[in-house]
C-alpha cells in the first residue's frame, strides 16, 4: 500500500495543472478499503503530516498537487461498483473512472449523466470532490445532483456515513452536499451512492457557424430563454481551427464562432427542438446551420468539442481558465477576454459550456519565453477579475485548487470566506487535509 | 416590527405540529429587510436570547414552536420577488408563499417545480429551511435542486451571500446547499435565488385501485424501475374513504390501496408513458385502471390526494409521520406500520409519495383519551425505529424539528451526529438559533 520509491512517487507530484512548484511527497499510499484510509488518516493526524487526496490526477486547478513531506493518498485501487436497477442506484468506490461508472450503469440500461470532457481519465471520487460538470449539465445538472450518499474519512480517521440510498432524506444537516465540491479539504470520499437515470434518448444535434462572437452569444440566450437543450456548447475561431487542424472534419475555418446544441427529448420532440434551436440560431445571424438526427453524426461534433482542449494545447502550453457568469453577461465575458488577450499579447481561445455561462478561456503561451509566461499569468488573473466584476465565478467546475486560491476571497467576500474557514476549522482543526488547496 | 401583545403573539406559539408544550415568546418580530433581521440577531446575540425563525408556520415537526423567553422572527412581511425570464431565475424574499412564487414564475411562462401539498400555506423560506418535497419531486427533485443562491443572516448578525445567479459555481465550499434543510439552526434565510424551468407540459394521469397494499407497492417498483413518472402517489383504504367522505368523487371504497401516477413528457410521449404505467399497474394486480389525458380530470385526483391529510384529520387528532425507505422496502414499511397499528390499537392511515419511498403514516387518536394518546405516541416512535431498521430515514421532507429530535441519533449514528454538532457549534457557538430543533 505504501510507496516511497521516487521513480514511482514522481508520477504523483502533479495533476494536469502541471504546477512546476509541486512538492516531493514522503510517500504515496494506495489503500483498497475505507479501513485502510482510516489507518492512513489516524497516522497522519497523530504525526500532523499533510495528506493530499488524489483521484486520477486529471484536475486542472492543482488541487492534487503534492506537498513536500506530505502524503499523497491515491484512490486508484478502490474500484468496486454495484448497480441496483430496481432503485436505480450505484454504490461505488472512488477510484473508478467516470467512464467506468457510466459503463456499469449502461449494462442495466441506466445512465449516469455527469460527463466532464475528461470522463475517460478522471475518477468518480475526483468528480465528487470537485462537483464536476460537463456537456449535458445544462439540462441534467452537475455531480452533486446525483450524489445520494457518501462515506467519508475525516482528518482524525473517523469514518462517517452521510445520506444513503433514500431518494428523500432531510434528517440532520445536508452534509452529503457539503462534502461534494470540498476538494479534499474536509475528508476523503471512500464510497459513493449515486442516483442513476433511465438511459438517455437519442439526441438530435444542431451545429451552426456565426460571423461574430456576439451573434453566437445572443443565439445562446435565444435558445435557453425558451427551452432546455441537452447540450449548448461554444468554440471560438482559434478552437475551431485547432480542432480542424487535427481532425480534418470540414469545420468552417472562417467562422468566428461555432455553437453545438442538442436535444434528447423523446420521440419527435427532439427533432422539434432541433428545429427551434436552428431557428433561434438563424434569427441571431448564424451563417450555416446543420441539423442531424443521426446520433453518430452528432457524436462526431461532440467529440470535436471535447477535443478542443488537446487541440489548442498543440499550439503551446496552456493556462486553462474556468470562469462563469450569469448567462446574459456571456457576451461581455467573451469580449473582455478578447481585450485582455490583445492587451497582454497572448493568444486566448475561448470554448464554453455556453448554456451554463461557464467558459474555458485557454491561454496559450511559450514557457521558454519568460516575459510571455508572465503576461499569460497576468491575463489568467485578469480574466478572473473580469468574471467576478460581471457577477460571475472564478471557477464553474474545475475547482479552486491551489492555482485559484489567491482570487477566492475577491469573489466570496470576507463574510463567506470566514464561513468557509470556520467549517474547515471545525472539521480539520490541524489543517492536515489538502492544506493550501481551495480554502 | 416588534409585537409583544399576547393576543397577537399567541398565534405564533405553534406550528402545525401543535406542540402543547410550546413556550410563550418574549416578542414576535416581523422584519421587512435583511438589515432588520441583522438588527434582531445582533440584539439577540448580545443578550443571548434564543430566536426561532418562522415562515408560515405550516411545519409538521415543531421546528417553529416558540420558546419561553425567546423571540419568534417571522418572515411574513418579506414578500418581494423579481423574475428574470432570460436567465430563468427568480430572486425573492423568504415570506412569500410557495404558490405565490409559482404564480410569479408562471407570468413569464416559467415554472418553479417543488410542490409540497401545503403549497398555498407554506413560505418559500420555510421550504428552503426544510428542503421541502412534494408530488412532482419524484421526477423534478426537491427544493435544494432549485436553490442557486441565498442570503443568510448568521447568529451574530452577519449577513452573508452564498452562491448566486450562476448556473455553475464551485468556488469555495457548497455552503448554499448546507443552509438548505438546516431548519433555522444555522442562520436566517433572507433572500433566495431560485432556478426556474420552462412551464410543465400537459400531464397524462393514471389512477388504479389495488386489492392489497402489497400489490400496490410492487406496482410502484414496476413503474419506477423502467421510467420516470412525474408523480407516483399512494393512498391506503382509510385515506381513500376519508377523502371520499368529504369529496364524493366516486373513489372505490373497497380498494385496499390507490395509486396515482402521471407523466408530463412532451407530445405523444405522455400518453405512451401513461399506457406503460397502466400496463405495469395491471401486471401487478390492479383491479381498475383509469387513464386520462385531460388535465382537469387529472388535477381532480391530485387535489384528492392533497386533501388526504385534512380528510383523515376529520377522524381525530393526527400525529403525522414522514418516514422514508429505499424503494424496495416500501412494502415492508407499510406492512410494518399495519402491525404497529394493530398492536397499539390506533388507526394509522398511510399516504405516500410512493415513487420516492417517502410515506406519511397518519396516526389518528383521541386526545381526550390519555391512554390512547400514549399509545399513539409509542406508535410514532416505533414507526421511526421501523424505518431506520429498514435502512430508511425518520424524515423524508418535513424535517426533524423538535418532535423527532430524540430519534435522530438512532438514524445518523454517533459519528454523523458529532459532525452535525461541530458544524452547528462553528456557526452558532452560543446556540441561540432555534435551540432544541433539528440538531
Ligand atoms: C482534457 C480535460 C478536460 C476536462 N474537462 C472537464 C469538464 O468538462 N468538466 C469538469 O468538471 N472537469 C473537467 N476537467 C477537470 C478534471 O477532469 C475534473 O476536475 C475531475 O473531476 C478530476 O477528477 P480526478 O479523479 O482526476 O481528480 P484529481 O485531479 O486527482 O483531484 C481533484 C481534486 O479532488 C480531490 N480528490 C480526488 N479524489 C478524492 C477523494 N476520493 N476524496 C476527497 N478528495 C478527492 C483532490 O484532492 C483534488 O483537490 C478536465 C480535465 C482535462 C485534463
Ligand atoms: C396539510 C399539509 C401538507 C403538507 N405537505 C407537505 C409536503 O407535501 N411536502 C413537504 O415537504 N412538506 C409538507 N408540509 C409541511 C410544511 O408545509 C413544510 O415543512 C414547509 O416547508 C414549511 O414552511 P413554513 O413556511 O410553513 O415554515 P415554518 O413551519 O414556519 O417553519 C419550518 C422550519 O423552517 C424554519 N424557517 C422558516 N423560515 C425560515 C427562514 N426564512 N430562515 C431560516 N429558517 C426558517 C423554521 O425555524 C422551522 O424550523 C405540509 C404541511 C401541511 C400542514
Amino acid at each position: 500500500m505504501v510507496v516511497t520509491d521516487p521513480a514511482i512517487t514522481e508520477g504523483y507530484r502533479q495533476d494536469r495543472a502541471l504546477d512546476p512548484s509541486a512538492g516531493k511527497p514522503l510517500a504515496v499510499v494506495r489503500p483498497l478499503t475505507t479501513e485502510q484510509v482510516q489507518t492512513v488518516m489516524r497516522w497522519a493526524s497523530a504525526h500532523r503530516v499533510p495528506v493530499v487526496p488524489r483521484g486520477a490526477g486529471s484536475g486542472l486547478s492543482g488541487g492534487a498537487t503534492a506537498l513536500d513531506n506530505g502524503i499523497v493518498l491515491s484512490t486508484e485501487k478502490m474500484r468496486d461498483i454495484t448497480v441496483d436497477p430496481v432503485t436505480r442506484t450505484a454504490v461505488c468506490q472512488p477510484g473508478l473512472f467516470n467512464a467506468e461508472v457510466k459503463k456499469a450503469a449502461a449494462k442495466y440500461g441506466l445512465w449516469y449523466p455527469p460527463d466532464p470532457s475528461s470522463f475517460e481519465i478522471c475518477s468518480i471520487g475526483g468528480n465528487i470532490a470537485t462537483n464536476a460538470g460537463g456537456l449535458c449539465c445544462v439540462k441534467y445538472g452537475v455531480t452533486t445532483d446525483y450524489v445520494m450518499g457518501l462515506q467519508v474519512v475525516l482528518a482524525d480517521g473517523t469514518a462517517v456515513r452521510l445520506g444513503g440510498p433514500r431518494l428523500k432524506d432531510v434528517a440532520g444537516l445536508s452534509l452529503t452536499k457539503l462534502f461534494v465540491g470540498s476538494e479534499g479539504t474536509l475528508g476523503i470520499v471512500t464510497e459513493i451512492t449515486l442516483r442513476l437515470l433511465p438511459k438517455q434518448n437519442r439526441s438530435s444535434t444542431v451545429v451552426a457557424n456565426f460571423p461574430t462572437v456576439d451573434a453566437a452569444t445572443s443565439a445562446v440566450l435565444g435558445v435557453s430563454g425558451q427551452m432546455r437543450p441537452s447540450m449548448l456548447e461554444f468554440m471560438d475561431a482559434v478552437a475551431i481551427n485547432a480542432v480542424e487542424d487535427k481532425l480534418r472534419m470540414g469545420l468552417d475555418r472562417d467562422a468566428a464562432a461555432l455553437l453545438l446544441a442538442g436535444s434528447d427529448e423523446r420521440g419527435h420532440s427532439a427533432a422539434e427542438d432541433a428545429a427551434r434551436i436552428a431557428e433561434a440560431f438563424g434569427q441571431n445571424g448564424a451563417t450555416d446551420v446543420f441539423t442531424t438526427d443521426d446520433p453518430d453524426e452528432g457524436e462526431a461534433f461532440v467529440a470535436a468539442r471535447r477535443f478542443a482542449i488537446p487541440a489548442v494545447e498543440a499550439k503551446g502550453t496552456l493556462l486553462l481558465e474556468d470562469v462563469g457568469v450569469p448567462l446574459p453577461r456571456l457576451g461581455d465575458l467573451v469580449g473582455g477576454v478578447e481585450r485582455i488577450a490583445a492587451q497582454r499579447e497572448v493568444m486566448i481561445s475561448v470554448i464554453a459550456h455556453a448554456g451554463d455561462g461557464n467558459t474555458h478561456p485557454l491561454i496559450v503561451f511559450d514557457p521558454s519565453d519568460a516575459a510571455m509566461a508572465d503576461r499569460a499569468q497576468l491575463a489568467f488573473g485578469e480574466i478572473m477579475d473580469l468574471a467576478v466584476g460581471l457577477g460571475g465565478t472564478i471557477t464553474g467546475e474545475h475547482g479552486v485548487g491551489r492555482l485559484k486560491r489567491p482570487w477566492l476571497a475577491n469573489q466570496l467576500g470576507p463574510e463567506a470566506m470566514e464561513l468557509n474557514r470556520r467549517i474547515k476549522a471545525a472539521l480539520d482543526p490541524d489543517g492536515i487535509l489538502n492544506p493550501g488547496a481551495a480554502i
